[in-house]
């Protein structure tokens, strides 16, 4: 009779432990697979900042770059190359001038992410199984719908290739 | 003894729950005491994003606005006024022409964050303890330090009346 309760307190405490730890994005394995299968990952758009960043030209876009839990741990950790299981996300939308924002400052000078614009696209670590794109599989969906057109898929690949000393990725952490 | 392994499942099976719906920031009561106590409340970085934009002028930078669990739902149901509880939290960092990029992309083109940079910025919702400055208190963090002079806070409410139409925020939810 006494074993019961003091069991019971055990694993209500595990509860916590394991409530307090829980991830912040799906598994990697199941995500990787799930952009395999031409689909965007559920839950995507919850993972968290890697950074920022404005594409001028034919792009014209303003920018965020998500990570999934092993691409933040490896950002913030300093871990090159990124482990198996990194999910690099970039969603982009058009760069609006804004003019409730202008009118409040007093002067044109706000900007603000209008209309989702140039898709959403993905980078997906896995050294063996994409080791001829230097470990990475390059995604890219316009409203849901996956790219399958491979020479566009490898212009990604053939464009990364200058950032090939840093593991093939951009983007960096900001803090 | 039989009683013992059910009640073992069926806490087990609590902790699945629990931990699948774990939230992803700290308790807003808890992030918002801390943030009026002048400190940053742990884990802001990880909150998730409601969108980015850039200010020309003055201030120069490229910002994230970042929300708590509150924030997000409030954005993603629409409810308005955004519910007590709610915490935005503005980061921001240099706009910085990437050398890299450029090269990569074959124009300038491409700008990204660099250091951060403004400060740190929360609005907290509380309808009834702030209810002087539309339900909202305004916070500013420069390195961790909290800017404590209240002409300067004062300032933020004043511009934020322009769109006390959607109570007082500026920024809107980009999917």
């Amino acid at each position: 009779m006494k074993r019961t309760p003091l069991m019971l307190v055990a694993v209500i405490a595990l509860v916590c432990v394991v409530a307090a730890q829980a991830p912040t994005s799906q598994p990697a394995d199941e995500a990787a697979a799930t952009i395999a299968g031409g689909k965007l990952p559920p839950g995507y758009r919850d993972w968290r900042l890697i950074s920022v960043a404005r594409e001028e030209g034919d792009l014209d876009d303003i920018r965020a770059i998500l990570g999934n839990d092993v691409a933040i741990k490896a950002y913030r950790v300093g871990t090159r190359p990124f482990p198996d299981g990194t999910i690099i996300a970039r969603l982009a939308w058009s760069y609006d001038s804004s003019a409730v924002n202008n009118k409040a400052f007093g002067r044109h000078q706000s900007f603000v992410a209008g209309h989702p614009k140039n898709g959403v696209q993905f980078m997906v670590k896995d050294s063996k199984k994409y080791a001829s794109t230097g470990g990475w599989s390059y995604a890219h969906f316009d409203e849901g719908k996956p790219q399958r057109d491979v020479p566009t898929l490898q212009r990604c690949f053939d464009c990364h290739l200058a950032i090939k000393d840093d593991d093939y990725v951009f983007t960096r952490y900001t803090p």
